[in-house]
């Protein structure tokens, strides 16, 4: 496997990082610059980590626009944990249920979690579609007693995505953008909470961000654990128990690319935009041969998932594109098929090189 | 601060990690050698992976001897998370006591978790005497009624740490280790559970070690959130939601450096002791310059408080200690002072290097 590149690594997550990126952290690894000490090996509570948290916070306030009224937290356990602390905090002891969307697999998951704490009420799904297409606006009937909606942006498995803020203005909306977020420019102050894990388009996996505006708290429960108490981590500033230092760090770092080097999230989502937009065309004047699994209107910027006429041509596609150097492109255990996972760090050559490599398998097998 | 050097960090935690083990992490930011590919980009569901995970659950049982009745698992989350499961699974809707010592800070936090979830008895508590030393066999009254024992084997912020197991054989023995796991040797099959963070003497913050015995789970709830269950992360073997893949791999690392490099926990034990005697003979023949906060046949090998006879003296110290490149000898912000912590990572030389400080600046300042 030893000719596999970072470069051409199409992974569902944890995806690629900017090469710039890999470069300075592999100098962490041995030196942050401005401390003199292995990032592995530098205390959370030091005047430096503080200000990671800080900077932190501020890049991922400016790339979203995001007001002050939010809250910006880095914790631990995935979106798996937030499936949980959602309800613990806003739906105990509620007796009008949440509204969920189940549009796939990664939401199937956060409905179950969901079910354990509090009233639920499942506003519309795609299971019987063997989720093809995300609810047009006709079909979702929102009800104004909602304690909050919760949905997903970005559907990885199925690669679906919406293109629009959904709900109601005097609901709060609830958001799991584990998969897009900082991948596009999102309305942020839109939502009472949006959370994400890192692995997909800003960091490594084992930190979660998420934003939350301080009223969703006014009623929630007291006596919880402190670890799973939004309140904790306010008040500690992200530094409630010794946080993930490496993965903020490595997050930090993307943001001041996305800043910096990208231009903001304006020309992140016009270039992933462009990176999708190559592989769909690719599908589309495949004559069927690449068939994507999402209704092209719900079509996802960020994972493209297609099968091929058989499961042999599948495993001959991947054999052959991992021997060209690419990775990654196996599809979720769950549905099979190929997908090519398009996040941020992803360049616009490599989804070039990736429609190359397509359109000469399509000339040797279609 | 650009003087500072790993090699002379004796911070509280994150710690020092050996230089062999950051050159390998260096290179894996790049491409893990098997694979081809950063660490920071590979699938949690790959092969290799599972294969990480697999290598690190057997070293961990080859270094401590661990038996097959014990589950090893990689949890997110920290000891503080483990502070709640705990009695989230051992104790909730018990009418017996569990049984917690308090014998530091951090045996405090676990307590005041605890009492969230169940009946707690504190069986002993060194809070009056400002956790100054550890109990002895005879001031411990166990019931062999509790539910389970939690201890604190070594507590980080007095530098205090018990020799021995402690608890009757009926009952089980729940203990944390986050700052003295691998140090030594530890007689893993007579607990029922160890739980250790990772930043201290095996790796970076983000992932926490869990040894259970199955059969302290049979009258545990079922319905728990999926990721306070640890039955879906035995069933899942760690891989239950994305893991901090990162960080178990630094922690692989570790315990191939610990077999390979260092002969086994045998000869970690042997090297860690020299380095803490070395520092306590400063002490002790510093005709009281330096004051040991523990009571003797207490004292931690992992960290060594001790205060100075002004705090002028002790600003003094850390600044010119600092300015000869050691770093994170400050005191835990709870108690102030000094503290010297020889983890796994921090060499002899090190440790004789800051003897030497310290007898130059008793000479300079005494």
């Amino acid at each position: 496997m030893h000719n596999l590149s970072n470069r051409l690594n199409f992974s569902g997550g944890p995806g690629a990082l900017p090469e710039t990126v890999l470069q300075q952290v592999q100098q962490a690894i041995s030196a942050v610059p401005e401390v003199g000490l292995s990032i592995l090996g530098i205390s959370h509570r030091s005047d430096w980590f503080a200000a990671v948290v800080q900077e932190l916070e501020d890049n991922i306030r400016t790339l979203l626009g995001l007001s002050k009224g939010s809250h910006v937290l880095f914790l631990q356990g995935g979106a798996t944990q937030q499936f949980s602390m959602i309800p613990m905090t806003l739906l105990r002891g509620k007796t009008s249920p949440a509204e969920y969307l189940h549009t796939g697999y990664w939401s199937g998951k956060a409905l179950a979690e969901a079910k354990r704490e509090g009233p639920i009420r499942v506003l519309w799904s795609g299971e019987a579609n063997n989720f093809d297409r995300l609810p047009t606006d006709a079909e979702l009937d929102y009800s104004p007693d909602a304690p909050y909606l919760h949905y997903i942006s970005n559907e990885t498995v199925e690669g679906l995505q919406f293109q629009r803020v959904l709900g109601r203005d005097d609901v709060p909306r609830v958001c799991d953008m584990s998969s897009d977020f900082l991948s596009r420019p999102c309305e942020a102050d839109r939502y009472a909470m949006i959370y994400a894990h890192a692995q997909k388009n800003i960091g490594p996996a084992g930190v979660t961000v998420v934003l939350l505006r301080d009223e969703i708290l006014k009623d929630a429960p007291e006596d919880m654990p402190g670890f799973l108490n939004y309140r904790s981590h306010i008040k500690a500033h992200s530094i409630y128990n010794t946080p993930p230092v490496f993965s903020i760090y490595v997050v930090l770092l993307v943001t001041r690319w996305l800043l910096n080097d990208m231009g903001g999230l304006g020309n992140m989502a016009a270039l992933n935009s462009s990176k999708a937009e190559l592989l769909y065309r690719t599908l589309d004047q495949s004559d069927n041969f690449y068939r994507g699994h999402a209704n092209i209107a719900d079509r996802s910027l960020m994972n493209v998932s297609f099968n091929l006429p058989s499961k042999d041509l599948e495993q001959r596609f991947l054999q052959e594109s991992a021997a060209a150097g690419f990775s990654g492109l196996g599809g979720h255990r769950s549905i099979g098929g190929i997908r090519a996972s398009l996040y941020n760090g992803l360049t616009l050559s490599a989804a070039e090189e990736l429609a190359g490599f397509m359109a000469e398998f399509k000339k040797a097998n279609g």
